[in-house]
């Protein structure tokens, strides 16, 4: 196996469509390269039948956390579990949905819904958020209105690259790479070159993404990490805890639930989404986490992230059924979810040179046991999760494409 | 094999996309089962290049009839043939297309056609019929026009599970089932569980389906079955028998022929489609049967059901030429196949609640010979096909949405 | 391996799917044949993962010129390389997409630019062109208005069948033969059997095509041959050299280039492509030929093809960047790309009557040296390229949509 080794990494490409290289079934352990830090292994293979046919995924497990990412979906990461807790949450969906088999623009622009059951899932990267109309430029050179689709594409393409390597010394950093492309003859050609990384049993999983324009012309793109959590992160009881220096309602029906917007209640049939826009403090380096609790504070998951980075969060309240979905989101990025024509015009769209790259990344860890979750609960309420934050109790001009009057401002703490 | 037997049952499992289990060819006879009652078999196999790359398919041959399932195609019935004679019909559209290389949002909702082949085809599961437009719920909880494409999804969905039983003692009855999931979140979740059952060397395919709502909320559900007959069983000459109560055209075309609905023509190239809408009389279970049978009455094949499960029955005449599709539908289903808001007007979508299953049986059986096709012509008769029936002889505002003006009742017989 | 053998011709059938033959690895050289003309070799294979994933592609090398075909993109030309010159051009999009992740309605109707890379691409059958309302007559005979995407389907519908042939006597020509079907129920039902050919060493592809109507009824046509070339072929300097009679400009930005609508400049980052129409003159048979020349002409590509087959004549400028596809696409065609209401109102649409066939053919040949581009130059000279022709200077009433007011004609030479 010393063909693998290239220093002190362990590397083995799994695919690369332009060298037409596809490995079907591997995996590795730390058995298998004599490692003293130990019981991780790493597993790529494809599933077969239904509308999972010929997904490919990757399952990692570190020996404590394991996840399983899905080249075939851009690289989301479908669920995990850490020390026996589920991580994600129970779509309706339940099995990774091969693009081939998604439709983005059936049911108005809706069509991305029918493959959504991801953990963690990247929207963009030339658009995402709500669908609607905006205009794009042409072969011609003209201007042509067209209907954006629901969160845009990149969760819905293969990768065309795929990599892992394992560090050999400490921290024996296990790390899988994807590339993944967003491109079309005059279209935009965006690169996403995507990390998932992790240490042997460690309670972290970190992504580190890089976005590149790879036109010759300045064009612009949007990321979003919609990180799902269904039980037992989520339950009656359950709460945000985040550094808010402001929170505004995406809608009347958000706003109906603004004075509990960061308190889930228990599944109920018929819940409709809330949706919040937040504006987050972070340290000096602009550094900023947020971590969903159980109701009895014993366990927790914890984002992290610069606000350099993704500067816009946003909380997907959808605490329906169990059957329904039963699910908070957080969602870090580069701009909120509305639909990108609202965003251009309130400055949110990230353009890019060309050549030019966009980085950005999130630390997801989970906190089991009291003591640990104090010890993050204490460094976010360093960040000012305990200072006043600014609510805004009906959607706003800034942030809402459905505001409707004056919005008022109040103070909370 | 001992491990395949429950009881005096054989039992194989060909997919469960959960459970990560696939197998990709597999066949099993009456001689590897050191079965008395013998000459049957079952194969299943996927089909590899053109429109059918990865479409699986199971042939099943009681020793008699023979016919192929499409578990890729929402466990539709592509073709069969009973002692020769084919059962199916001749599309433009020669072997079964994969799902992912149909678009049903195409020719402004028409894309269903560019995969319509089936012998049985199911047409639903949350909608059905002619596409137009109608208003969906949408994750924000709100009205949301969209246009619903043509026979919904169903026919496009591959199924999750499928297996094979077998039973062991008399009549050893074998049966294919497979489970097919219409879902999305924020969309329908409804599941078919359906079952192919057949008998050694008998004459009856019986389809039994189940379409249970997985929803934690009320939700829509439609189900027709499209059952598609050329040559033999269709020729100059043939004609419907069937208990009729009603009969309406569904458009002006359709009244040109109201005399001869239930009776075909030659081929014709350039022939419009004929669309007639039926009320069947049934016994005092509700039970009716139709018939189709050829010139001289020597060989027929009917479709037995519950006007209870299937209260409305659509004939589809379109004997153009046998290059375009010479064929002649026979469609019991729970509506009729006009679009779904015209249909929900008039009050006849099923409204499923939470876990409510909806069921539903058909009986294809195949007479072959004058004495035989006698024996079921008389008992279609016994259930009133030769009584008085009204005939409407315009689009009526009850059944067709392109009426116009009052129409005219008739009584014939 | 007698078998394959009949007469004096070699023959492998590759994929057959209605008579479930699908060979996924294959190849065959001129030794394995035991040949005297040798070096030749023809692969088959499919590749994995990313947008390919199950695209079967077939490589032809003659011994100096080498192409791949790809059945599962409509037999289309992927790329090519003659003695170490690059056939083809350097798209964003880098290996063959596989149709089924190809949505041809999306972005307004561009959905067929997300797969756009070939050498060689055939526009059409139903349709070619700019998106664009059309309407058709449906299942109910009624007229239905949809909107065509653009360029049509048949780039996006994998061969049904594919053989190799290869003769075994002088020429020894090799020849890749597929069928793929355009064809849908209540749809056109076109067939176009299509034969890529060359010979050992020579620097010839020769591409003939038949298309015909398998309706009982007339059914339209279109075709054209997308034929796409960067460097070394393209480059600052390149020209076009061709017996033009009359050349239009698509649109006002053509009209700007119209001085120098046959030569091309360098890579130019934010280029909008400019469309030019050519009406050619040809030999008493109808024959013509044009050429794309390197700046200091010794790299030439040509292509001849009869104006009985293909009368219209598209130039695509879109001299970009690099990145972003510097590119100049040679299009001869039964009509201009267009969308087809406005090429049917100039009665430019093909209609076939029942089991019509439509031939067409063209001759793509490579050109190194001085002296072998200077024969090819003096043929395509001997047709007319240096005698008068027509400049429409504005966008005319007679060839483009885009028309605004009274065009000026004007003579140059």
């Amino acid at each position: 196996m010393g063909r693998y080794y290239s220093g002190d990494i362990f590397k083995k490409t799994l695919l690369d469509v332009e060298k037409e290289v596809f490995v079907e079934k591997w995996s590795i352990s730390s058995d298998d390269l004599g490692m003293r830090e130990g019981g991780w292994m790493i597993e790529k293979r494809r599933l077969y039948g239904g509308l999972s046919d010929h997904v490919d995924i990757v399952e990692v497990n570190n020996g404590s956390l394991s996840f399983i990412l899905v080249p075939t979906r851009g690289m989301g990461v479908w669920k995990g579990s850490f020390k026996g807790y589920y991580l994600g949450w129970n779509s309706p969906v339940k099995t990774p949905v091969h693009p081939s088999l998604i439709n983005l623009e059936s049911r108005g622009g809706l069509g991305w819904l029918d493959g959504f059951n991801e953990w963690i899932v990247r929207c963009g990267l030339s658009s995402l958020g709500a669908p609607g109309m905006d205009v794009i430029t042409d072969n011609m050179g003209r201007g042509r209105e067209i209907k954006l689709t629901l969160h845009g594409k990149i969760a819905n393409i293969p990768a065309e690259r795929l990599e892992v390597t394992v560090g050999l010394n400490e921290p024996y950093e296990i790390r899988v790479e994807g590339v993944v492309y967003e491109r079309s003859m005059f279209g935009s050609n965006l690169k996403l070159y995507s990390s998932a990384i992790t240490y042997p049993n460690s309670n972290i999983l970190r992504i580190i993404d890089s976005v590149e324009n790879l036109k010759s012309i300045d064009d612009e793109m949007q990321l979003l990490y919609h990180c799902n959590f269904g039980p037992p992160f989520l339950g009656d009881g359950s709460t945000l805890l985040a550094p808010v220096e402001l929170v505004a309602p995406r809608d009347s029906i958000a706003a109906d639930g603004i004075e509990e917007f960061n308190m889930f209640g228990p599944p109920k049939p018929g819940f409709i989404e809330q949706v919040y826009f937040l504006k987050l403090r972070g340290d000096s380096d602009g550094r900023t986490s947020v971590m969903l609790l159980n109701s009895d504070e014993t366990l927790a998951v914890s984002l992290s992230f610069s606000l350099n980075e993704l500067p816009y969060f946003t909380l997907w309240k959808n605490t329906g059924s169990l059957e329904d979905g039963y699910v908070v989101g957080l969602e870090p990025g580069t701009s909120l979810p509305n639909n990108k024509a609202f965003e251009r015009e309130r400055g949110r769209i990230i353009l890019l040179r060309p050549s030019e790259k966009y980085q950005s990344s999130i630390d997801v860890s989970i906190h089991v046991g009291r003591e640990e979750v104090d010890r993050m609960k204490r460094r976010i309420e360093g960040l000012g999760a305990e200072s006043k934050m600014k609510v805004l109790t009906e959607p706003s001009e800034e942030f809402s494409p459905s505001y409707k009057r004056k919005h008022h401002i109040r103070l909370s703490s």
